[in-house]
């Protein structure tokens, strides 16, 4: 069975999109750490990070460090944080993190946000990808 | 003045090493969130990690991705995690952290640990870095 991030990257669950390219595809979290919370997954569904193949790791990370940037560009917070986790959905997934403190990377604590707000932060980022 | 991580690459203050090349270094947290729980950092001292050039970002992921591989063979876990934040040391450093659960995440939850265990792991990792 396809996983979750399979589905939104088919289109088959609809999503707030932020990049694609040839190998991947970034979205904003539903459940957000923080306003601008970011996933980045690469569209062959492997579980784990690390058995990624290299050139498959290696473009997954620039695409993230692409995607980053555009996220600190556009969203106010002291930086952006990377976290690789996976303990929830069997497909790899950068979470990339608008970081205003340490609470912002428990996972416990979440922004609740309506779908307008969630159209315009992902815009807001699009805006600085290049 | 040099980062607390420059003084540990030059080894003004010790440290338990798992590995190092030309541009990297990677030695056990001395607050671990799991037993295993690893720093690799550039020997370039940059405060983020986004900040980093693609080229030296690139070298950094590749160096973390051999050492996450030798932590996940040599200690039992779910997977490895990898994490980067920053909110405290102002000098890029990736989080690999061994998963049991999401409390390893946290950062709020520490393991404590004598000497001898620190170098038993240390080796541990040491023998699976290729």
């Amino acid at each position: 069975m396809p996983s979750i991030f399979t589905k939104i990257i088919s289109g088959e669950i609809p999503c707030y999109k932020i990049a694609e390219d040839s190998d991947n595809f970034a979205f904003l979290d539903i459940n957000p750490n923080s306003k601008g919370h970011t996933l980045c997954v690469p569209k062959k569904e492997v579980d784990k990070l690390l058995d990624l193949d290299e050139e498959s790791y290696n473009k997954l990370m620039l695409f993230s460090r692409k995607v980053g940037k555009a996220i600190e560009a556009a969203i106010s917070c002291k930086r952006v944080g990377m976290t690789v986790i996976g303990l929830e959905v069997p497909h790899v997934h950068v979470h990339l993190i608008p970081l205003h403190s340490m609470k912002n990377v428990t996972f416990a604590h979440k922004e609740s946000m309506g779908p307008e707000e969630f159209e315009s932060i992902a815009e807001k980022i699009r805006n600085y990808i290049k």
